[in-house]
């Protein structure tokens, strides 16, 4: 090659000095370049194309926008958040290269799932790679997801994608053979099971060290719920000590970086409301290996306005689970429940820590429903220890709530995680919304009363929410109350009105009208 | 319903002060509020969830930024991008209200196609008006396009596609019947027929107003090479009266707003590297007939290294523009054409803009196959005109090219666009690429030569690109120059070396080895 005029064949690369833009780009890094940047202009960068960005060694993918505002970034300047600063192990000011990206290898491997292909282990891996990595733009993540619900994933592509998600983030050790952990596949309001599970099964003395999620799209994670009594944002080290004195935790999982690629597709997912059962077992399950769970209850309530509607969905969903888990060498149990209406009577932070106290005070106002199936959750939890016998767990586990051994354990889980300071109460707002006829209660709409919840304000405010007075069968005069919303800022208070206006999520009508479930419990 | 506590039913919406934040978020509006912001908190908005603007009973959705910085947005203040501001029709300190915006409703549509239903017209007609009003984020339009081109879209889906995406923008109307048009599917490097095409038509009398793209991945649209020797952005007003006194013009289509759920859909399906036959039918030809065009003749080359490969594809293709074109009252002729290399010589706007110069002036040094292929297409196009007979249009197009009528008719183009005044040469950095062997060129990878040519700096610096020396079948010895790459810039020349290193794109072998193709011309 004989090459003329003033030049190199090797890439040249300008050197631009980091700086700091404060806009919060949750999981996406945004690079910004000034239009007069002399190498957005020379590399021929286009906005939002993808670039890396070099500094000591380290490398990070970004997507560019493009400033026209020196306030913000110069001219000789690269701005990131801080985010991405501390992903690149960097400093404000510090001497970065920027390059085109070459769009991530495994995005060949998306295009032939498109196509209708099978994938191997070690396509998915690759993804899995990418996307933790943060090589993926959220349409590209949006393309893996609507092609491999679509043709669907087979049971192996299942076991192979969960397998490479645990590969991708860090993973919780304990000592002990037997990890217990329940997980439901969610869709529920109120259905706090975990925190009267967790007490009880640790005061049987069995390791359950909860790592939960924060609510995404429903008015309550249980770290949403617990945070009202405790810290649930503590340090792994914290979390060993709490479940070393405690056997039991109730923590935030956001801090451990468990299979991280899990928490990068929820944000896709969610918003785009798509939801299939293949990346659910994979989501589940890859979270519940990296936190070293060895023993698993899953929860899949059914019901008309459920996550899982019928029956023979929630089998099919069950089979994939124990397919998944006996190959990853997770034992995991898998109940089917009845989904047809919240459980409990509070719907948000405030209103189900409370139905919570309430159960494990034995206080005789408390929602009998989150009782029973606590008690049966937590009853298939103690089967797992080998010297308790099959049918006995139930037993066991209403033993340690009524003798208040539960109560007293969840009280020093509260302690050992840190005691909440705040004293947070419900909504100050409150609008009783009554029944349009004499009747009896036919239907809860699961969607709608988790709609008005979160219209309330919930989770962000922890008071907000609905308290159910009324549940199914239940009989009610016209004008009766069904419900409360509680909010604590009028523009909340107003969004859930007029959601309620909309409809109300009850439906009164003659008892023999209910839907009938099939389900275990 | 009764209300305690102070509050009313009615939703409430706080004001913001408008403020510019000068940041492209090209086809994404983006809302900047602060952290601090009551109404970030009191609503809970997350970041980057979707938005409703309002101001003066107009209304914008945007993806929401959550900001630290008051430099960029107060506690107060709501910033938008300009775009978005002049979208709104407001003006920056303008009081501006935001609320919690609801997904599109069309995004059911797109759920039940990822189910694998087939879409009604009605269903494709609100996901284009959604897309179009940017109701849309990026990774639901690829939601969108990765389940239509998965499950495929059938042939009544792409024509009601079509229909719809031309209903979301403006029309050109023209004075005369017949109004022609030519296209290429694309993917062929240095494919500059159309700008011989439209003089030689003009010239011939016939109406041909032609609007181009800019390259979005390739190294030169002829919007982009036509620019080299006039202005090409050029008001619909401007673009009539050129067209009314020369019968032909080459513009930029991008200021008339043709069709533009097209360009939101190419600026997702580029980054992400998919393409799909139905929606590149849909793409062509809602941009043709929103152009006003009434028969078009289509060019699809094929070759190994084309985008259509091979002959089955290229004849499905063509069923599906006809069928697709004869319902929408486009008269359509598809011509499969020979895609096995790059047309012409020159790789790049100032390149291309030479190589069309020489054949318009009849320069002895002229490409040949680039000659020929702008006569066929021509005389084809021609063969519209009702008083030509059928086969004699190849005839016709060569004298007016032979005759000099068709430089004259470019010049005068050019003058009534609007002569380009700045002076563009090819870029002054020059590599000259040897063939590795003697032998026979066999084959010229149409990939990677656009791939350096973009890299060399090309369509942004007009001068950089490719210059072809040799072509299929031309025999070389050992040490010959092949190609030369031309760049501006020091930078861009190392990112084009370093490529060429990679691969040349050219195999030199035995002339037996060259692949054959059985297209029309």
């Amino acid at each position: 090659m004989t090459a003329r005029g003033r030049s190199s064949s090797e890439p040249t690369s300008a050197t631009l000095a980091l700086r700091r833009v404060a806009i919060d780009t949750y999981r996406e890094n945004v690079a910004y370049l000034h239009r007069q940047c002399e190498l957005y202009r020379a590399e021929g960068f286009q906005a939002l194309s993808k670039v890396e960005i070099h500094a000591n060694g380290k490398r990070i993918l970004a997507v560019l926008n493009v400033v026209d505002d020196v306030a913000l970034v110069g001219p000789d300047e690269l701005g990131l958040s801080e985010e991405a600063i501390s992903t690149l192990g960097s400093e404000v000011g510090a001497a970065v290269q920027v390059s085109h990206a070459e769009p991530p290898a495994s995005m060949d491997a998306v295009r032939r799932k498109i196509e209708g292909e099978r994938l191997g282990a070690d396509d998915l891996m690759a993804i899995a790679r990418d996307i933790a990595e943060r090589r993926y733009a959220k349409m590209e993540i949006a393309a893996f997801l609507v092609a491999a619900g679509q043709t669907g994933l087979d049971r192996d592509e299942v076991m192979n994608l969960t397998r490479a998600m645990v590969a991708q983030g860090e993973r919780l050790h304990w000592h002990g053979d037997l990890v217990a952990d329940k997980h439901c596949v969610g869709g529920l309001p109120g259905n706090r099971t975990s925190m009267l599970v967790v007490p009880i099964v640790a005061a049987h003395g069995m390791l359950i060290p909860k790592t939960s999620s924060r609510a995404i799209t429903s008015p309550a994670g249980t770290a949403d719920t617990m945070e009202v009594l405790a810290e649930v944002e503590v340090s792994p080290k914290k979390l060993h000590k709490v479940v070393q004195e405690e056997r039991g935790a109730l923590i935030w999982g956001g801090t451990a970086n468990l299979a991280p690629v899990d928490d990068i597709l929820i944000s896709v997912e969610r918003p785009l409301g798509v939801d299939y059962p293949g990346q659910m077992v994979a989501s589940i399950l890859s979270k519940k290996i990296a936190a070293g769970s060895t023993h698993l209850v899953i929860d899949i309530p059914v019901g008309p306005t459920a996550k899982v509607r019928h029956m023979r969905d929630a089998l099919a969903l069950r089979k994939l689970f124990e397919y998944v888990a006996d190959r990853l060498g997770l034992f995991a149990q898998v109940i089917i429940t009845d989904g047809r209406q919240p459980v409990g009577r509070g719907i948000g932070p405030v209103l189900e820590a409370r139905d919570v106290m309430q159960v494990l005070r034995n206080d005789p106002d408390a929602p009998s429903d989150l009782r029973q199936k606590a008690l049966r959750l937590a009853g298939r939890v103690i089967e797992f220890d080998p010297d308790v016998r099959g049918g006995d767990g139930f037993d066991i586990a209403r033993d340690i709530l009524d003798s208040g051994r539960g109560l007293a354990k969840m009280q020093r889980i509260i302690e050992a995680q840190g005691r909440q300071r705040a004293v947070y109460e419900p909504g100050s707002l409150v609008l009783e919304v009554p029944a349009d006829s004499d009747g009896t209660v036919v239907s809860i709409d699961n969607f709608q009363m988790a709609r008005i919840a979160r219209l309330a304000g919930a989770p962000m405010d922890k008071g907000a929410g609905v308290d159910l007075l009324k549940k199914l069968g239940d009989r009610v005069k016209k004008g009766e109350a069904l419900y409360r919303v509680h909010a604590t800022f009028a523009a909340d208070f107003g969004f859930a009105a007029a959601q309620v206006e909309c409809s109300s999520g009850y439906r009164v009508g003659s008892a023999d009208e209910m839907p009938e479930v099939f389900a275990e419990f």
